[in-house]
Formats: C-alpha cells, sequence, structure tokens
C-alpha cells in the first residue's frame, strides 16, 4: 500500500496505477478537520452492503435576510449519487465512475475536483476506511450555478451514501463538516446549502468554531410552496459575492437582523404570510445583487402581484424564488414570473413549484 | 374651553388656570400618529369606572443581538400609575398629582415633560376624550437610567390605566404607538422596551411604518430567570448611544444576525441555554458599551463562571443582565457579579433574581 498521503492539501500529480484519477482517503492530518467533529467510531468498520444509492434535495440559501446562515430544503429535485463497494478500486480509495444529467461535462471524474468525491473521501477519513474501495457515480439533477445549491446536494449525496454504506456510524454534524470541505472548494466554507440538504426543512448556522446547527421545525400541518423560477443565465457565485457592500450601516443592520428574527420566528409559527414578508425585507444583500441578475427587481414586482406572499433571489442568483401556501396559485405566480424574467430581463426561464423537503438527504431504493 | 392646541409640539407658556401644568390633548393632528393607528372608537367613550391602577414590569432591551428590536418583560418589578376622574381638572385635560418612589424629584409633574403623562395625553386623544379630566399618580418603582426601561415603564403604566378608564377601547398597537410618543421624547423613538412592558413576555419590533410587532411566546413549562445586578452608576442613553459604530463589516453583520435569529429560536423552543448563548454573543454592541460601564466585563465573565448560560448589558446598561434555568444558582450568580462590580468596577452594586413577565401591564386592585 502506497504511503499515506493528505489529498486535500492537492497533488494530484502523485496518482498511479489507474486510469481514472483515485484519492486515497488517508490523510495526513488524523483529525482531519479544525471543526470539532464527534466521531462515534475508531475503529474501521466495515461495509453493511455493497450498493448504496442517495438522494440529497435542493436548497434555498439566504431566504433574504438569512444571509449567509439560513437555508432550506426543497422538495422533489436534487442530485443522486450511488457507490458500490469495487474490488477493482485499490482498498481505501474512491473513484468516480460515471457522472450523468445536467452539464456531466463540466464536472472533474478527479474525485479531488468534484464536490461528490471531495465529500466521499471526507466520510470515508472520518471513518478511517482502509480496506475497501469504492466506485462512486454522480446523477445531477440541479443544474450547475443556479442559486439551487447544486454543489452541495451532491457533496450531501455522496457523504450520506458512504455514511449509509458502513452502517450511518457518523452523526449529522460529521455529514455536514465532511460536505463543508467540498463547498470550501467551490464556493466558501459556508453551510447554509450543506445543512438543510443534509438535515432537511429549514437550517440555522449558528457558528462554525465548533459547528452549531439549529433546526427550525416548520410546523408539519402547515401548507409551504416554494415557486423556482430559473432564467437561463449564469451567475457565478464569485461574481454576486463581489457585489456585497464591505460596510453595512446601522440603521440597515438593525434591520436585517430584525428581519431574520422574525423570519425565524415565521418559520417555528408556521405563519407563511409572516415568513414571505421577511423573506422579501433584505436591504443589504438582495439590492446589490437584484441589478446583476436581469429583469430580477421586475420578477420579484410581478411575484408579488400575482399574490406571493414574498420574493427574493435564491442563494446567489439567478434563480428567484417565491412563497405561497397553496400549489395552483405558486404555478400561476410561476407564470407572472417567467413573463417578468423575459419581458424585463430578455431571458427565458423554467418554474417549478415545489413543496418544503423535511427530510433531507436519504438513501433511496435503486 | 380654550382652543385646541397642540400640546406635542410644545408650548408650555401657554399654560392658564391653574397651578399644576395641564395638558390638554385635542391636538391640531387629529390622526394623532404618523403610525397607522386602528382606533375601534370615533365616538367619545365614557369612564367604566372613576378610578384605575395600572402596573407595568421592568424590561430588559437589546438582549445582546437583539440590539434595538427585541425586549423582554421581568416580573416583580416595574412602575404604578393611577389615574381618577378629577373633577378639578378641566375637561379634557390631565394633571400630575404626584410622583413617589424613585427619585421623585428628578421628574417633572409637567404631563407634557413626564413619560406617564406623554402616554396618557396620546391615549386621550387617541380616544378623542373631551369631556372628563383626570389627575394621574405615579409610583416609580424603577430607577431612573438603570437600563430596565424606567421611562418605558412609566408610560406603558398610564396607558394601559387610561385606556382601562374608558373601557380598553384601543388595541395592544394602539397602547404601543402611545407609549412610543413618550420613549421618543426621552430616549428616541424605539419599542424594545414599551412593546414588552405591555405585551409582557418576548416581542419583536419588526418594524414602525406600519408597526409590526412579533410576540415570542416562551413556553409556559420552562423556567427562565434573569438575574439582574445594577452598580451605582450612571450611564445615560445618549452616551451608551454615541458609542455606536457607524458601520459593520459585513462579518461582523452576519454574526450577529445569526444569533439574533439564533436567539429567537431560543426563546420559541424554551432553550434557555441556547437563550444564554446567543445572549452572550454580540459582537457589535456589546463590545463598545461594555468598557463605557467599570468593570463590566469582568462582571460577565464572572456570571458565566458561576454558571450562568449567558450574560449581557441591559438595554443601554448600567445593569447587567444573566440567565438562568433556577432561582438559587440565581443568587448565586448574582452574588459573582456584585462583587465583580466591586473588585473590577470600584461599584457597589444590589442584584435581583426574577422570572418572565407573561402579562405586560395591567390594571391591578387598589
Amino acid at each position: 500500500m502506497a504511503t499515506a498521503t493528505c489529498f486535500l492539501c492537492p497533488s494530484p500529480g502523485s496518482f498511479k496505477g489507474s486510469e481514472m484519477p483515485i484519492a486515497r482517503f488517508r490523510c495526513c492530518s488524523s483529525s482531519g478537520s479544525s471543526n470539532s467533529v464527534s466521531l462515534n467510531t475508531r475503529t474501521e468498520p466495515r461495509p453493511v452492503t455493497t450498493f448504496v444509492k442517495a438522494f440529497a434535495p435542493a436548497t434555498v440559501a439566504n431566504l433574504g435576510p438569512g444571509f449567509d446562515f439560513l437555508g432550506c430544503a426543497v422538495d422533489g429535485i436534487g442530485d443522486i449519487v450511488s457507490v458500490r463497494v469495487d474490488p477493482q478500486v485499490h482498498p481505501g480509495e474512491i473513484r468516480i465512475s460515471d457522472i450523468t444529467g445536467q452539464a456531466p461535462d463540466k464536472l472533474s471524474k478527479n474525485p479531488l475536483w468534484n464536490c461528490a468525491g471531495i465529500a466521499a473521501i471526507e466520510v470515508m477519513k472520518m471513518l478511517s476506511i482502509r480496506s475497501v474501495g469504492l466506485s462512486l457515480s454522480l446523477q445531477k439533477g440541479l443544474p450547475l450555478g443556479s442559486g439551487l445549491g447544486s454543489s452541495a446536494a451532491s457533496a450531501a449525496a455522496a457523504a450520506v451514501a458512504v455514511n449509509e454504506m458502513f452502517g450511518k456510524r457518523l452523526s449529522v454534524e460529521d455529514l455536514v463538516v465532511a460536505s463543508l470541505k467540498s463547498e470550501e472548494k467551490v464556493s466558501g466554507y459556508h453551510a447554509d446549502n450543506v445543512a438543510p440538504s443534509i438535515m432537511g426543512g429549514f437550517v440555522l448556522i449558528q457558528s462554525y468554531e465548533p459547528l452549531q446547527l439549529i433546526e427550525l421545525k416548520f410546523p408539519a400541518e402547515k401548507e409551504l410552496y416554494f415557486v423556482l423560477v430559473s432564467p437561463e443565465f449564469e451567475a457565478p457565485t464569485k461574481k454576486m459575492r463581489a457585489a456585497l457592500p464591505g460596510e453595512i450601516g446601522m440603521a440597515h443592520h438593525v434591520w436585517n437582523c430584525s428581519q431574520a428574527g422574525a423570519l425565524v420566528a415565521s418559520v417555528l409559527k408556521g405563519d407563511v404570510v409572516g415568513l414571505g414578508k421577511a423573506l422579501s425585507s433584505d436591504k443589504i444583500v438582495e439590492p446589490r445583487r437584484a441589478p446583476l441578475i436581469p429583469g430580477m427587481e421586475a420578477v420579484k414586482k410581478a411575484a408579488l402581484q400575482a399574490g406571493a406572499f414574498g420574493c427574493t433571489i435564491s442563494g446567489a442568483g439567478p434563480t428567484a424564488v417565491a412563497i405561497i401556501d397553496n400549489e395552483p396559485t405558486g404555478h400561476a405566480i410561476a407564470q407572472h414570473m417567467i413573463d417578468a424574467f423575459l419581458h424585463h430581463g430578455n431571458l427565458k426561464a423554467s418554474g417549478k413549484v415545489l413543496q418544503l423537503d423535511r427530510l433531507g438527504a436519504r438513501r433511496i431504493l435503486d
């Protein structure tokens, strides 16, 4: 067996013995993360099955005044990762066998440069897997750079799949930490997509050192629909982040803080009207980012005029997200938003009306 | 009857016919407030009794990251206002007959310059009272400038007393708007003391135009104690406000927003540990204000070392507030905080351990 190498301190030239890039997950840093990971295993677990398929839902991060610390999962769209015990893969290594679905050519099959690969490696490292090799297959259900947590869903599905493979030894927090390693590489060290994609529902990230996540339970008996309208437009996360102000005036800070508080209260109370209102109220981030997405301001107006309780940019965009309490109105709102993107932004767009995903990333049947 | 004059556009020289300053509440501005006041009366109501006594509790505003939009009421200390139908007072006017309790000499008996007087006048104006004169008596239970919402308690008690006198025609929001007129004069137009003093419990102020208040219900079955330690030190609200930064970096903004969200979630979930943690987490206001209160940083450390779940400045100080889930530990924490004020700030201090006031301002028996 080759000497242990930290593949997250990238040295990709060191790959040998396989046509596909393969990552070794025995890291030079045995703790694996600067976060306090509560590992519940010290010996190498055996696989409890030879094949696992996992789904992780799309997510809406930021939610207006919840910028960078709040997100939620939406049901019905997401990424699927399958992992298989593969004798062809060197024990203690991982290989990405295929990528299908949305824009597969844009994604690397090098597991060190693929969201699913990085998260899978992290989980294997946390579990100290040395005796089993895995091959990983990724079905991209989410478009890249859409503001729906595409990279996070890949990471979450991979983390959950590998954890399921070895008997679910890791906690939810561990899986979030593993997926964060992936997010760190593609869009910055923030958990407002990976945490809800893994946990489902609404999640508030209170801190990173240590990782503190607060599950915000939306009441089971309440109806909540997300109208997601994605224009054919590329809004790179980095560009959208550069648009943020460096400094914020006290009045706007207090305003956004109070709206964030109102948003949290609305979620926990199941107050969809209040949720929409708070969602729409951001005075700091949305006003800077919306002008970078052609037609976005008109789309928001159109959504509200069509009866949406609130509307904002999903994640870093370009998807617009509106909130409503029933599906038929949701579809009508979606149409108005699509029209607005076309007429005011000259952009084609497609819409979906989805419910809250309350489960998060999970194993699914083949 | 004299011509209608707006006494909230002060012209105190116009008083006649009484030794005591008297305020006429028929305002030149018939709407009475720029806020949308939902009056439920258009004709002048009659008094339903000749005497009302009302109590309004002390409040802890800000609560760390809830700066300027969050507050809660604490039970057992507060101000008492009595109002009496007084034929000696010109119909449609009000007179402050006496002020007792804490520092009565520091308070004006001119109702236009007294917190209770201003709020009482506003309520009478909202109710269009023209045929009855009232005398008002104020028992100050709260010290001035302590950070416990002293002015707000006077205003809240007066507003509730007058509203009770005339059959409780006004809504809670109306009473908050009336009391805000008073706060505006003494410490700025903010409702984070008056709203919880009137409503009880925790209240989030989401907006002022229109006034939107969110009641954050702390679960009835959970125990929550406030350790309030007040040093003998004057920390004027204006000076404390001047210490605030004009601009805030994005990282601190996101941090405080997330803590504010966590604070709201902790209140609604009844998570006292989480509440304390969020309360302690302010990176924007407390770090600027604490150094202005001798010993405050040491007091916070002492509280946490003694087992408090969290500690911060109450309102604009100088009172320090710590959180715990049982009374005996609360008393031990109070002693440590008092000692810290003495040893590190050279200030004598007194402590109280109080529960959440869940009722807010209310009529009490004579």
